[in-house]
């Protein structure tokens, strides 16, 4: 089912408004009367909707069905990634969406390569939020992650150290593996995912991180690129901590699509 | 240290021949006499070597140290990707190189959009190929995986389906998380991964898979893009099954660098 993101304040009296850019996009799919599809208003509800009219710049909708919405993960993972080169980041931002991750904050470490200046961070930074929330719209999300820089290295470790689970992925890690350091976590909780630019940390920065509460972990013995190890050290979070577990009810939506 | 693939018949008395397009990449990168580099013979050794000599097609060098490669995981997974659309299998086969995986199939299904035809898929090969090698090189490998094609979804599947443990991901299952499907197995073994398409399989297609074996899995209630599913699930398997591990001798990697 198609998804579209709303404010809350667009939903009232049983029906839900589409304005702006979404509503030229349904009529771009050529969306007509009595299409369905789930208007979510950003902090976790979908609204199961009908079309009932679609003008210019706003659609309405008559709504179907009120849930929760079943796109958000137990864990509140954030991820962490230093700047990198080309489009790079770009895929970070949208498989860290898609696998559930609640925000994106992205930093420079001494080996970055690539140190976008003050303009040049606000242009990638409102590209990245594009593609996060087309990720967070195709994947099925209740709320579109952020995308946002930290001033420093060391204000970002700062803000990642606040998760109960703070993970700072270091390559000359050779004690704590990754299944060990999310052993025994259980469903749920914070964590965070700290990655580095294309040729890693500087032991001064693990060394910061540590001492201010991150762990460091390895994600083994094969030199992952920077746009890699992001996406699946999340993944592998996102699964041992329940973020993967099956849809409660996908029978519902289904129901819906027949309609 | 950079890292070359090289024939088990160029290692004879104490030294290797790095031949052809690896000679000239070295002359690109202006390595010298005694730079120290990786070459590996595909079958999982290592010869870390001490460059002597490098010629217009040839370089030789010798060899400081032999050991078994630390890049090859102890699980065999095998990726089963269906084509899909642009580069997003050259997502796939990167990724899924980096992390470990021993080869990657792909393979026809209903609702694929990209059909390639017999040329087209010759060209694509090679050129999957190419950026398997390259992923190898860079991440560490022992071996530079495979990138073969199954005649049918059939033939995919029952290939798949030799593996110990045969992952089937199905966006409409609904009983069977990864973390269950994963959970107990312990280090090493044989696991399959086989994804679909951008719109997912056929349940007749699910149906053949369970009947030949297969295991359905969902990864969860966001719905993943065809290049993120098969590098989140391949990451999970190598975490579970223990191909994450931290390198047992990266200390003598660092040493032979520092020579």
């Amino acid at each position: 089912m198609r998804r579209f993101f709303i404010a809350p304040s667009d939903v009232s009296d049983g029906a839900v408004t589409v304005r702006g850019r979404d509503a030229a996009h349904m009529r771009t799919l050529r969306m007509k009367r009595g299409d369905m599809f789930a208007a979510c208003d950003g902090a976790e509800t979908d609204y199961i909707c009908r079309l009932t009219e679609l003008e210019r710049d706003a659609a309405r909708a008559e709504i179907a069905l009120v849930r929760a919405c079943e796109g958000e993960p137990p864990v509140a993972c954030e991820v962490y990634a230093a700047f990198s080169k080309g489009d790079r980041l770009e895929t970070v931002v949208q498989k860290s969406v898609e696998l559930g991750a609640v925000s994106v904050v992205l930093f420079e470490s001494r080996r970055c390569v690539a140190r976008p200046d003050a303009r040049a961070l606000e242009r990638r930074l409102e590209r990245l939020s594009a593609v996060a929330e087309e990720a967070a719209k195709q994947s099925g999300r209740g709320r579109v992650p952020g995308v946002t820089s930290a001033r420093s290295f060391e204000e970002a470790v700062e803000r990642a150290a606040m998760a109960a689970l703070p993970l700072f992925f270091y390559e000359e890690e050779r004690a704590r593996g990754l299944r060990e350091a999310l052993s025994g976590g259980g469903t749920g909780g914070s964590v965070s995912v700290v990655t580095g630019p294309e040729g890693g940390f500087e032991p001064e920065e693990a060394d910061f991180a540590i001492g201010r509460g991150c762990v460091s972990v390895s994600l083994g013995p094969r030199i992952l690129r920077c746009d890699t190890a992001p996406v699946a050290a999340l993944a592998c979070v996102m699964m041992s901590r329940g973020g993967m577990e099956t849809p409660r009810n996908r029978a519902d939506r289904n129901d819906l699509q027949a309609d």
